[in-house]
């Protein structure tokens, strides 16, 4: 007798999973090296030194009790302004300690804000294609998911729809940038036109309009392009970020978010926010790994191999015939489905032994996501698979 | 514009941390050694060395990519293995890594379970005096609270309250087991009549009724005595624990959840849990952590510094004239206040500098709590304040 919401949950949830056992059961019956997974986000570059270094760095010089103690809820002060600093350095903003509460990774960031704002029947606005779980959080809170179309001509919003679909009861609309799965990053104008746009909405509504920023793979980006920082272009915004990408550390459960100063009411939302953070579950984010990523908040993992997987799978499957996104950031490209009905080609693909995820998933049918977080030799080893599929379609 | 119930839980929330932070002033002010703060409970005991040796091994010998990196929402199958078989030996029962998920704590757990299987105006059963955030997580899953008033005479459940409140609606009871805030351990007698209460009304109503059995505090328990492990009194119990209070680390989030093989529907409920753990945000449980505890699952603080505390603080309390309940475990006391609005007993005390916890806030008004996780010499310092105290009431 588990909740009705859970059986759904239980029922849905498991796309991206489900292909990746399909792809592990393919392997075992004919062989690993045969079998092309382009299932899963899952890092595979190696955590850097630095951050190994910080963990025993703490561990041998820090109060045991201290160390793996209870501190505010917000997380500890030392470390919150050391994350401020760094972001002040890097983006050029003005933070200090009181603008950054620590979470449970990005996830439970984003779970704690939803907490703190979301009354029952709230909307939650989504770009497509967009990340399956921002379905899934809305869904704790009793929210409801609004989904906007994207401008197909470049995977940017479609602005027109997003402008029609915010409503009274539109409490925040999520942004993932990079785009996981599309590989793109939100330009500075669309930055603008949307703060532009919720700006005029709020004053029409009379109520805040939030936007929630999040951003696990703001590290992962190519070509010397950059996200813009959300918090110069709109008040109302929650950003949150996980160390999972940068440093290759996807279990550990470590991030942050971070409120402005701009944010309206900052004193309630933030206590809000930090009871949030408590009464979750959360209570704070790991101690240990809060102090760990304190001392080495500009180490970055091994970046430029997942552009080297990138360049190699966007340059082979346009060559072969497929139409493609192009991934400027993340490690996940997305591709036109040859056909309109994407799981169909999902499961022509199978044949070829390649593993990909339907776009369905993500909120927009007729294309694939594929992650590019693999060994660039599988890459190498799949391209005559994608070659005798694209045959299939006389692409 | 934050949500109506968050507003309501910034006003609630604080009672506890009121106390701390007034108890902080205070220090301010006339010095700490002149300010007796019983407000927290917080570990004081040193982390066993077999702990930071754990974590040290792992992060020398593992590779990094695997110790950080995910695994099954559950946790690692050999660390759910490992902690099976600890409770297997220690309490005669027949797990294995399946009837176990890794969780960032006890809270994290209860949040899960409660995720997993409230439907909106389930209800939550409580036995007060209760553990305060379990309110909280019953509004996190739009539950509602049903407390069930203690016996006084000896602070196990009456029964004929519990039985008179289950309703088609009761979804669960929670069972804190040593109790926070009374230090009482429920008899194998109270378990046996729990279970034969709800198996009627489970076959009455021809739905589950569950228990949530928490056990924080199950190392915590003095005199020899000990709790029973719930599972073998009621088939479906969910049991949750954390290390926080057994190892002093309640800064890192650790904890496991048991689900019995005997659980009706296991494996939808193990499904759901599974996924509930991820989509609350939680993930998975911090994976250092995981592998670190998993070496160490016999590790203990030093229980024995915090009996001292419990015999020396409950000697002088009822030898001064105080009516205590006889704590078996946790490091908690329940007095009761000498007039029967205990806030104004708590003001009373907070003028010789005594920081004690309003009953009100646990659901039992008449009494306040005392944590007597400090310093041995504080509770020495301490009694003459209470002496002083004791006289303003003729005791």
């Amino acid at each position: 007798m588990v909740s009705k919401q859970i059986l759904d949950d239980i029922q849905n949830s498991s796309a991206i999973r489900a292909m990746f056992i399909e792809g592990k059961a393919m392997a075992e019956k004919v062989g690993a090296e045969n079998v092309y997974d382009y299932s899963l986000g899952n890092p595979v570059t190696p955590v850097p030194d630095a951050f190994t270094k910080a963990l025993k760095y703490v561990i041998d010089t820090e109060d045991s009790l201290s160390l793996h103690g209870y501190m505010d809820n917000a997380g500890y002060p030392d470390v919150r302004q050391k994350v401020a600093e760094n972001l002040n350095q890097r983006f050029g903003t003005d933070f200090d300690a009181h603008n950054i509460i620590m979470t449970v990774g990005a996830a439970g960031a984003i779970n704690v804000i939803m907490k703190t704002l979301f009354d029952i029947g709230d909307e939650l606005m989504v770009f497509a294609p967009y990340f399956t779980e921002y379905r899934n959080y809305a869904g704790n809170w009793r929210g409801k998911l609004v989904v906007v179309n994207p401008d197909y001509s470049n995977f940017q919003p479609d602005f027109a729809d997003f402008e029609a679909k915010i409503t009274p009861k539109t409490k925040a609309l999520i942004i993932n940038n990079p785009v996981n799965p599309t590989g793109v990053i939100y330009s500075e104008d669309t930055i603008k036109r949307i703060a532009e746009i919720l700006n005029r909405k709020q004053k029409e509504y009379g109520h805040e309009i939030y936007i929630i920023s999040d951003e696990p793979y703001r590290e992962l980006v190519y070509d010397g392009k950059k996200t813009v920082f959300l918090t110069k272009y709109y008040d109302n915004t929650f950003v949150t970020y996980s160390f999972s990408k940068s440093l290759s550390v996807p279990g550990e459960r470590i991030g942050y978010m971070v409120i402005p100063n701009a944010m309206a009411d900052f004193n309630t939302v933030f206590n809000g926010l930090a009871i949030a953070n408590r009464i979750c579950g959360f209570i704070n984010a790991p101690s240990l790994l809060q102090k760990a990523v304190a001392r080495c908040l500009d180490a970055q993992t091994d970046v430029a191999f997942y552009d080297r997987n990138r360049k190699m799978l966007y340059e082979a499957l346009t060559r072969i015939g497929f139409e493609c996104v192009y991934p400027e950031g993340t490690f996940y490209l997305f591709m036109k489905s040859p056909e309109p009905d994407e799981k169909h080609f999902v499961e022509a693909a199978k044949k070829h032994h390649l593993i990909l995820v339907n776009g369905t998933t993500f909120g927009c049918p007729g294309y694939v996501r594929l992650a590019y977080c693999v060994q660039p030799d599988m890459i190498k080893r799949s391209i005559p698979a994608f070659e005798a599929l694209a045959k299939e379609y006389h692409l």
